[in-house]
């Protein structure tokens, strides 16, 4: 049987780098590709390709913004593996300035549609371009039911936020990271609507991490007790644990890290 | 008591047009500002105005995907009125190709972003920067509860749609344009959140208008019962009779043209 072969988009830090680290871990036999706007920055993923056999990590220059650097990128697994079993899509911004807007003073057009274009366009667009992978994938995550007809090639992860929920919004604020997280969310449903048509399927879900303490979200933690604030390890492995038991009941949701059903 | 004063964003024809005509003959006292990105095209709201007596119809040039237009068109209303109480953000495209897209295959990095500007991004800077004046408006639109603490001054309506519903999404397709709906949900979830800790308050809700015939949503209409189809006419009236009965407890939501609540 070929081995298994995940993408990691956005994998220089945080969560992404964390998913990369699960990855080698955890399956020995996965294949890995990692991407990132900067390799050459990415001292994290130098590291762990350097503690890793040769052609075990790959790492891609990735920038999600740019439809050219996409489909350049799927050309090159499609080149290098053929088939693709899982796509975590990592990459976000809270904000180009670093700070989520605390009212409508702070509201820019090009602060949203930054954000827009990061957390939302980015991930479809991956996925648009991986999605011929997926669909020849090996089904090597995720749970296989024992009917054939509902089996699935790949999975699509698309790392989402609770403050992308709409219906679980009690405080406002952050109008561009949350607006770019329901779009995603809306992403996410298409994308399994349109993927659960084919023989074999490729499933699709929005994840929230938890309150992870990564670069992106670090100056908000101040007031969040210790016990609620997890690290990036403890927030992936509950997050493949939800993966692991993923199947076509569940595709097209979003799932909190405890494995509970968010709202849209 | 000063004359209501109602702003329509997107006026030059279908909903927003059909606003317009509904204000001017329902409202007598009301004073109407009607945007659209080119005033000299639009033959329908000349129409209107040369039928009014002057200053009773003003039409601005906006196009929300200018930042410097939408603050330009803010200083010219606070010029002329002073305040707002009624904003209703109408313009919508579709995709910027006429047609939504109905596999993955139709994604286009410029499709999504160019949607997402009219349609999300849009309606939020307007938003912003007419709040000042709805916060000074005289709360004409709406119902007012008896406690003075909890009146409000100004309504945003935000023209939505039932296909931007995530949760109710089962047939997939349309990725921008749902995308873009399902962000504007969360930026009327959002505006609802800032505008009601103000006193007194501004009231924002998303309104789904109905299958409604107008030339965004006329070439996907071939199977739709006549008897599904609504006039611009009978949906705004709709719409109009939701906003009357809007006040503090039905902020923040997304309701049908037929009043029924929509979920995200």
């Amino acid at each position: 049987m070929a081995a298994p072969v995940a993408l990691i988009q956005g994998a220089s830090r945080g969560l992404g780098l964390q998913f990369c680290r699960h990855i080698l871990a955890h399956r020995p036999a996965a294949l890995l590709v990692a991407t990132c706007r900067d390799p050459e920055a990415a001292a994290g993923l130098r590291g762990l390709a350097d503690g890793h056999p040769p052609g075990r990590l790959t790492v891609l220059r990735l920038d999600v913004s740019r439809e050219e650097d996409v489909r350049a990128c799927a050309d090159r697994v499609t080149e290098s593996f053929g088939r693709l079993d899982l796509l975590v899509n990592c990459a976000a911004v809270l904000h180009p300035s670093g700070r989520g807007e605390t009212s409508l003073r702070d509201v820019t057009a090009q602060g949203v549609l930054s954000t827009l274009t990061t957390n939302a366009v980015g991930p479809l667009l991956v996925a648009k371009h991986l999605a011929p992978l997926l669909l020849r994938g090996g089904g090597a995550f995720g749970r296989q039911p024992a009917e054939e007809s509902q089996r699935h090639s790949g999975v699509i992860v698309n790392i989402s936020a609770k403050v992308g929920s709409i219906g679980d919004n009690s405080l406002g604020g952050w109008y561009s990271y949350r607006m770019s997280k329901a779009a995603l969310n809306m992403a996410t449903r298409n994308l399994s609507i349109e993927l659960s048509r084919r023989r074999p399927k490729v499933l699709c879900v929005s994840l929230h991490p938890g309150t992870v303490d990564t670069d992106l979200s670090r100056p908000y933690h101040r007031n969040v007790p210790t016990d609620k604030l997890f690290a990036a390890e403890l927030a992936v492995n509950q997050m493949m644990s939800i993966v692991d038991a993923l199947d076509g009941e569940r595709t097209g949701k979003a799932f909190n890290w405890d494995g509970t059903e968010l709202p849209w």
